[in-house]
């Protein structure tokens, strides 16, 4: 039975999966990442364990990478990763060779919104505006079923556009940026800071450590009512669906897409995005405003689409 | 010989010209559009005399209509136009049919990027974005040679996108949209500002009357060298470049082109829009930052686009 291989290299693990040509998960491994520290030579060593696991003995189709980093409009490079060693390696190439099987290369958010535009949320539209929400924002638009690259190979880099002036300070070293109000970190720093004023459910769930808290103990509490974690779901709803009024006045998709950690959280997060997004776009009355839906592949959405990447034809441009 | 006609149909005037299909513009005509209180019958009358006149008696090739408005994907309609009559009519067949010609129909910023990319300051690169500045800011994706046209025919709305929340109230009812801190009003508004507290060379420009300056006047006074002018490009130019930067993290084009009114200030208006962009822009570190031009079209852009549109097969997307 011919197969392909999808790869997601995150900052903490590597998620490999069997896909069949069609886009089913037959089976996946975790490995951890070695993490930014270490060498290139172990982080690759990691990723070839990954992937003979596996293999089990056979050979694939092709093997797609779906990297947590900027990778090059040609697709042979990772030019920067916050979280990897990869400083412009043509990682590509020197993969293939070792693998002795075809490998392509993208960003994995890139790959997320190629999965969801073929087999999940935006199946079937002419052009969705993917944004994926995790620890930052990322995303990606797909227009016709192609994912638009850009000229360096990094478009969709979403959660930077300044949306604050002399905001908060963001992680890039600019200030105000989308993703220092709109993200899973954003989530986690409003209902810490509302823990350390007052006891609520989110207080039990971090043992009184506010630095403990995460953002899945966020979607918990607000599952169970605790109104500190509400809040900061509609704080950071509010503000993903100004960004996305922007991005839709811009690109006017067809539909939108939310996926990533955050998204997790469901009509909790979308229903208050929503409501932004009909507030702040230009021109709503002249206009179909477009449905912002939840991902439906999860987790796996980055190394399906790598691997559905790794069975096209080469020259997607 | 062959020829096309292009028609800009903006507020307060109609601009057609007779041009050749490689898109060299032979000759123009102006009449003045009766402007939105008027019927739709007067309007289209008035376009139809300029096309007669410039057609005279010969038959051409194709007309494009670049207009000052929505129009449908389809490009069809003229679903929503602020200072034309046009309210979803059906333009483009109405008018393919009193004028015997093949018709096509796009909006004005959408025709001015297109001649930018086919013959302007964004030939023969992958992709533009193309960002005009009037009034207000419009604009337009072009990618391989097409421009974005939205799943409702909207795309390219750059000028409301929001940059400062709770900021200066828009025309479009919203507030802190980009247009209210870099455009042509914004320009005047800022000069104004000054010139009703400290008299500079824009007093005797406007003898006197704030209310009567104009952002030629601005942009004549800022050349004699008048502080406050430049000042007020300064402003202007530096929100053109933080607004760029998100487009540009979003898009990632291989150029940035600048046209309308306001770009014919040139560098005195880009020079500080291309070190807001360099400061702002994410990544800017591990990637090209964009080259921003000014247009090269003037104000033929949109007639010139509309008649090379006309001369297109039909199924652009």
């Amino acid at each position: 039975m011919s197969f392909l291989i999808g790869v997601d290299v995150g900052g903490t693990k590597v998620l490999a999966g069997e896909v069949t040509p069609d886009g089913r998960v037959v089976r996946t491994v975790t490995h951890r990442t070695p993490g930014r520290r270490v060498s290139v030579t172990a982080l690759e060593d990691a990723l070839t364990a990954a992937v003979l696991e596996v293999a089990d003995g056979r050979t694939p189709l092709g093997i797609g990478l779906a990297a947590a980093g900027f990778v090059d409009a040609a697709g042979e490079r990772v030019m920067f990763a916050p979280h990897l060693p990869w400083a412009g390696e043509d990682v590509r190439h020197r993969l293939a060779e070792r693998w002795g099987a075809p490998v392509t290369l993208d960003n994995d958010a890139n790959c997320a919104a190629y999965a969801e535009s073929r087999l999940g949320a935006a199946r079937g539209v002419s052009s969705a505006l993917m944004v994926t929400m995790g620890t930052g924002i990322g995303g990606a638009l797909v227009l016709d079923g192609r994912v638009l690259r850009g000229a360096n190979g990094m478009a969709g880099e979403f959660g930077h556009m300044q949306v604050v002036p002399d905001g908060r300070a963001c992680e890039c070293g600019r200030h105000g940026c989308w993703e220092q109000y709109s993200s899973g970190n954003a989530l986690v720093r409003l209902a810490r800071a509302r823990v350390v004023a007052e006891p609520t459910v989110l207080t039990d769930l971090c043992q009184g450590q506010p630095d403990q808290l995460t953002g899945p103990m966020v979607t918990a509490a607000a599952e169970d009512g605790d109104l500190v974690a509400r809040q900061a779901f509609s704080s950071v709803g509010d503000w993903l669906g100004v960004g996305l009024a922007g991005l839709v006045a811009a690109f006017d998709p067809a539909v939108v897409v939310v996926g990533g950690g955050v998204s997790a959280a469901g009509d909790r997060l979308l229903d208050p995005a929503r409501a932004a997004l009909g507030r702040s776009l230009v021109g709503a009355e002249h206009r179909s405003v477009p449905e912002v839906r939840a991902a439906l592949l999860g987790p796996e959405a980055g190394l399906v689409g790598a691997a559905l990447l790794a069975a096209e034809p080469p020259s997607r441009g």
